[in-house]
């Protein structure tokens, strides 16, 4: 009954497996295999180390009931053993054996009746010349971290450039600027910051919202070399120099999958290790999951891969169990993350407009700004949401989130992923039950607003223009352009002043009298603060047959939170 | 094809429903009627306004772009006509007329085609003498708000009794005692706050939360009398006489269906109007919603009462679709809550397990106390969650929580809700997908970690104890009673040398070596600060062969928090 259990990998998901076994079978041994020192860490807290908000970095390997997670610990509380600075070299499948090594070159071979690969990913390296430099790091585990730390801590750095604008990018740039107040900058390959994950408005918020604090950021832009003697000393892009003292690469992960391979275990289409729904692989004694396998994504149907620390562990347990004769299922994921700026969060789950597109769906999306709780109660912040919609089926693809209050954008991000699985349309995000009380909430949600908004949309009443849309027409409009600001006077009067070209300013409930005022044959862009009154104004606009205005989008406040000063 | 729509009421469902209409149709005619002065106002912003959080009573009637929702206002901005101080009297369905007595004493006939009931509730009264003393309230509208407000700002209250523990009890007793220094009672019949909302512990952490902040509770009373001659003096209770000069009565709401009763539309078995799912009611060209109708509470799948001013928003909608020749739909409730008690907020969605029960399931609960991020991010509050699920089928049928930090709270308990339409079971939830970074969730998230404990305890692996089955035994155990503290030293050695006779301090990780210690002739105990390390310590004993052990859930956080000082 009592069986040997092997877990190469302890950084997530093997130690999650191992624990949830041994929980449910005590009696049977488990061995945890990791080539690192350190093992059961939360590695998604390092850029929290390096900023300081972890003071100790100890304290990511730690319970919360502060106990450090090594060797001992593993031994006294969960009967584990745990082999650290050991590599997985071979597994022998045909007789159940793996051949490990040990950092002083002694081999060994051990039986094992199930085996779990946990063997994590790696940081994508640059191909460049001077990648190998000193001061060129990633940020991939604690050693990174604690080399880093210390340079920051010691004074050490002035100027740092981040290559890659992505999660750990982003993260680590805020780390050195904030706490440190290093000069940072962030060189990114594509035209937006979170390519993929949102579109370029909220990527755009996101930047501005950090470049408030000083990160500098140079998009579209290729990394060609990092030059240096001793140490490094710039980094050349395909457009600039960029003088710098410390380098971080964050562009992202590559699955550990040699062993697996040479094992002749089956790979997916993604390059990681190819596991059931009971995270089992090609070989049904041997299971994997976290950073190194690949998991279905329950919006597209297709493979993904979703290296994140949360998936690990949930993954873990569902190992843990099946490894104990159980049939715990893990169906998929569908891709919710979230990444701190500053005060702000930007956040999503499912696909961004441009994912939806690239994997087939005709899909369109909408914006809207809203306040995250009743408008009359005194805390309160604005969030942008935008929906992503398959336009004939009305289903919902994805949503992605922006705000300085960032509990309550993750909030209704998460209420979109807990139902996503089921392939919602819109209609039920409209009727979705948020608890209301103005402290928390709006007796009409931001979340059921915004469906409301995509039905209005799809429906035909609403026109929307986003922020890019508008400013293409700002910068290029011929004389023929007008905008339509249906705001109170206080508001809107200042801009009729300073362009009186092209702004007039006529209040929402002026509209229908002082519809004389409004020239036929102009290209009408309709505004107000946040999208509410200007999409009354084009149904106002529409009833006197003027069919032609298109409204912006989340308003003025998107506009100036895109960075567009008007 | 134009129609002209009367729509009775104005507050939330009334107007909302009008303007949706008129975005649809604007050519066809709306007219609102309501007995009140004031319409379109947010009703669940009284406390708020009471306790100062909103200074001015008018920027509850306004719009978030701060118009006044006045008659003017929906003339001007909205092309509707509002008939304020205007009575419904009749509704003559053959004729499709209602008729209207104005404040004048004038009566009017109008014409319908379809009609729309959002004659909302009113507050249950209590039929004892003194109700209807002078300083004696309610919290129903913005006559009484203002009232309540100018006795508070002109510090004329000293002392307040509020009848009734439910949100608007509680909300209120916020609001004078934090703002304005009153000294203040809540007297709930029942025998914990939120009675039916939630359980017994998590009643009691927010009423501790309360009585932190100077609020006083007397539970289990019933109020026999209101005492005073000219103005309110006492209110006396079955065990009590607590001397007032304000009595807010918060004791519930009942629907206004006279109208509708006398019209002969069908009532259902709450009382309220019945509707179908598109919010008509048993006349096809009379709709209701808000607080004077019932409709279908998704988790019991019985008709309900939700009287609750977001529910009335969503619903209004939906009516306005449908007055347009739509076809929109409102399945139903899964009754979703939240209240603030001062710091703290106390949420909820679907059923307690007191409810639960009553509705004829076999259920049970989980409690688990975990910190709402990563344990080691700085700024982090505790959350406690409790679980209600259907033994058998181990559908998720209710969740509960309370913590410091309501965003986070709420967060959770809206995941919940956004899935418990589908009746999920708890697998479900424990791979549901938090977007996942240090600063805003765990790597397993309490929400993960409550549906596992629930699987671990219905699996027979778990045995939990709550506060209160803890309490009985500490209070009324015999000697025979032995508390096995699996904390560290520093944490459970105090409490060891506290309560010799009934307490010992063997950490986690030394318990395997120290098995011989523990006694097998004791009713044992575990307890740690959360849960999780007795949990370990019960599978440890279990596999020694000491099989009875209980897990006290939550831990001593809970204790705490529920009160239990040790």
């Amino acid at each position: 009954m009592a069986q040997k259990i092997i877990i190469v990998g302890g950084v997530a998901l093997g130690s999650k497996a191992a624990c949830r076994f041994k929980r449910l079978e005590p009696r049977s041994q488990v061995t945890i295999i990791d080539q690192d020192r350190f093992v059961s860490y939360g590695g998604c807290g390092i850029p929290f180390y390096v900023s300081g908000d972890v003071s100790d970095v100890n304290d990511l390997r730690k319970t919360s009931f502060h106990m450090l997670r090594d060797e001992a610990f593993f031994r006294n509380c969960k009967d584990i053993e745990v082999l650290t600075q050991t590599r997985a070299e071979r597994i022998d499948r045909e007789n159940k054996k793996l051949h490990i090594r040990r950092l002083d070159g002694t081999t060994d071979v051990l039986d094992y009746d199930q085996l779990v690969l946990g063997t994590g990913s790696r940081p994508r390296c640059l191909m460049i010349p001077g990648a190998d430099l000193p001061m060129v790091h990633t940020s991939a585990n604690l050693n990174d971290a604690q080399a880093i730390k210390e340079l920051v801590t010691r004074g050490q750095v002035e100027r740092a450039v981040i290559i890659g604008g992505g999660f750990i990018g982003l993260e680590m740039a805020e780390a050195l600027a904030d706490m440190w107040e290093v000069d940072t900058t962030v060189v990114e390959y594509f035209d937006q910051i979170m390519p993929g994950f949102v579109g370029p408005q909220f990527a755009r918020m996101a930047q501005r919202q950090m470049e408030k604090h000083g990160v500098r950021f140079f998009l579209d832009e290729e990394v060609k070399a990092i030059e240096g003697t001793d140490s490094v000393e710039a980094v050349v892009t395909s457009k600039r120099r960029l003088e710098a003292d410390l380098v971080i690469i964050a562009i992202g992960a590559t699955p550990n999958v040699e062993l697996a391979r040479e094992a002749g275990l089956r790979l997916g289409p993604t390059g990681a290790i190819a596991v059931d729904e009971h995270m089992r692989t090609s070989d049904p004694v041997i299971y994997s999951g976290g950073d190194c396998a690949e998991i279905r994504n329950l919006v597209t149907g297709q493979p993904g891969y979703f290296p994140l620390g949360s998936m690990a562990n949930r993954q873990g347990r569902v190992i843990g169990t099946n490894l104990a004769g159980g049939s715990a299922e893990f169906r998929g994921a569908v891709g919710s993350f979230v990444v701190k700026t500053f005060e702000a969060a930007l956040a999503g789950t499912g696909l961004s407009l441009e994912r939806a597109r690239r994997a087939g769906f005709d899909a369109v999306s909408v914006q809207v700004a809203q306040l995250d709780r009743a408008h009359f109660y005194p805390d309160k912040a604005m969030i942008h949401l935008e929906l992503v919609v398959e336009k004939k089926s009305r289903r919902i693809l994805g949503i992605q989130g922006f705000g300085e209050e960032g509990d309550a954008v993750v909030g209704r991000i998460n209420m979109v992923a807990a139902m996503l699985e089921d392939r919602p349309t819109i209609d039920r995000l409209s009727n979705v039950e948020l608890a209301y009380s103005p402290p928390f909430s709006s007796a009409m949600d931001v979340l059921n607003a915004l469906a409301n908004t995509a039905e209005n949309m799809l429906d035909g009443h609403y026109q929307p223009i986003d922020a890019d849309g508008f400013a293409e027409k700002w910068v290029n409009g011929n004389g023929n352009l007008l905008i339509l600001d249906c705001r109170a006077r206080q508001d809107g009067e200042s801009f009729a002043k300073k362009y009186p070209d092209r702004w007039v300013n006529i209040p929402q409930d002026e509209l229908r009298q002082r519809m004389a005022e409004i020239p036929t044959d102009k290209d009408l862009i309709l505004i107000c603060n946040t999208g509410v009154r200007s999409y009354e104004a084009q149904l106002n606009l529409r009833e006197m047959g003027v069919t032609d205005p298109v409204s912006v989008q989340g308003g003025m406040v998107t506009l100036n939170k895109c960075g567009l000063d008007l």
